[in-house]
C-alpha cells in the first residue's frame, strides 16, 4: 500500500513539476512577446495554456483518486492537499501570462506600452524571468531557502508595479488612453504573477515545515491602487 | 462514525455558508462605497476581510481533518475537495471587494470614477449585487439551477467591463490619468469578482451532479484587452 501511495504521489509530482516548467516557460515568452515584439513567442504563449489547464486537471483527478484510495494523514495528507493548491495557482499563472502574450499580439508589430514604459516593464519582466527560475529549483528541490527568497523579494517587483502608476501621471507620460489601459492591466497581471509565486512558495514552506502560511494572509497588499 | 462525519461536514457547510454571506455584504458594502460614496461603508468591507480570510482558515483546518480523520469517498470525498476550492474563491473575492472599498476609501469624498463614467460602474454593480444573492441561496440550498444562472448570465458583465474601455476612449471622456487607472483596476475587480461566481457555481454543478467543471476551462476569456 504504502509502496502504491510512494508510486501515485511521485507520479503527481512529476505533474506538478510540469506545470511550473510550462509555466516558467510561458512567463519567459509573454516577456518575449512584450519586450521585444516577439509574435511567434505570444502565439506559443496562448496555445501552451491549454496544456498548462490539462495538467491541472490531470493533477486534481490524481490527488482526489489519492484521497480516496489511500486515505493518507499527516505530512502525505499536507502533501496531497497542498498539491491541489499548488495545481491551482500554477494554472492562473499561466492565464496571467497568456493574457500579456495576447495583449502583445493585439499590437503586433507594436508593442502595447508607450516608449517610457518600456524599460519599467523591462525590468519588471526581468524579475518575473528571476522568480520563474526560482520556483521551478524551489519545487523540484522542496527547497525553503528559495522558496523564503520568493515570499522576501516580492516588495521588490511592488515597488516597480508602483512606479508604473507614476509614470502614467507623470509629465513624461506621451502613451495614448489605449496605451494606458494596457500598461495598467499589463502591470496588474505582472504583479499578480508575483503573487502567485509567492503563494507557491508559502505552500512549500508548508509542505516541509508543517508550518501553516494560510494563517497568514496571503493578500495582494502595498500592490495596490492606493 | 458517519454520524461524526456528517456533524463534522454539516459544520464546515456552515462556515462556507458564513463565508458567502460575508462576501456577498462586502461585494453589497463595496458597492455602496463606490457608487455613494459610503465612508463607513468602504471601511467595514476593508475591516471585515480579517473575518473572511479567518474563515477561510478554518475551512481549510476542518476540511484536512475530515480528510486525515474520516478518509471519504465518493460524493462526500467530492464536496470536501469542493469545500477547499470554494473557500479560497470566496477568500479572493473577499480580497477584491476590499479593493475596490480601498479606491474609495483614498478618493473620498469624492468617486474614484469621473461622473461618465459612473452609470456604467453602477449598472455593473447592480450585476454583482444580484449575483452575490444568487451566489448564496445557490450555495445553502445546492441550487444547481441558479448555479447555471451565473455561469450564463456572466457574459453580460463581460459586455459592460468591455463598455468601459470603449469610454476611456471615447471622446465623451474626460477624466485624468489616476481616474483612467482607478476605472481599469475597478472594472477588472468586478469583472474578476464575476469570474470567481462563475468558478463557485461550476463548483455547485460538480458537488451536485458529479460533472467535473474543472474539465471546461474557467479562464477569465472575452473580458480582456483583446
Amino acid at each position: 500500500m504504502r509502496v502504491i501511495f510512494n508510486e501515485e504521489l511521485k507520479a503527481v509530482a512529476d505533474d506538478l513539476d510540469r506545470m511550473v516548467q510550462d509555466v516558467r516557460k510561458a512567463i519567459n515568452g509573454a516577456g518575449d512577446a512584450l519586450i521585444n515584439q516577439n509574435l511567434e513567442a505570444a502565439q506559443a504563449v496562448i496555445d501552451g495554456d491549454i496544456e498548462i489547464d490539462a495538467l491541472e486537471s490531470s493533477v486534481i483527478d490524481q490527488c482526489v483518486k489519492l484521497l480516496a484510495k489511500q486515505s493518507p494523514v499527516a505530512t502525505d495528507l499536507r502533501v496531497v492537499v497542498s498539491t491541489l493548491r499548488l495545481a491551482a495557482t500554477f494554472e492562473r499563472m499561466g492565464d496571467l501570462a497568456r493574457h500579456i502574450a495576447e495583449a502583445a499580439r493585439r499590437t503586433y508589430p507594436a508593442s502595447p506600452l508607450p516608449a517610457e514604459a518600456q524599460p519599467l516593464f523591462a525590468e519588471m519582466q526581468a524579475f518575473l524571468d528571476n522568480v520563474a527560475d526560482q520556483m521551478t529549483s524551489m519545487l523540484s528541490d522542496r527547497d525553503t531557502k528559495t522558496a523564503e527568497e520568493i515570499i522576501l523579494n516580492d516588495d521588490k517587483l511592488d515597488a516597480l508595479h508602483k512606479k508604473t502608476f507614476e509614470l502614467a501621471q507623470s509629465e513624461t507620460w506621451s502613451g495614448t488612453n489605449q496605451q494606458l489601459i494596457d500598461v495598467v492591466l499589463i502591470g496588474r497581471f505582472m504583479e499578480r504573477l508575483g503573487d502567485h509565486a509567492v503563494s507557491a512558495a508559502r505552500r512549500v514552506v508548508f509542505i516541509v515545515s508543517g508550518f501553516d502560511p494560510s494563517k497568514e494572509p496571503t493578500r495582494d497588499e502595498g500592490t495596490d491602487i492606493d
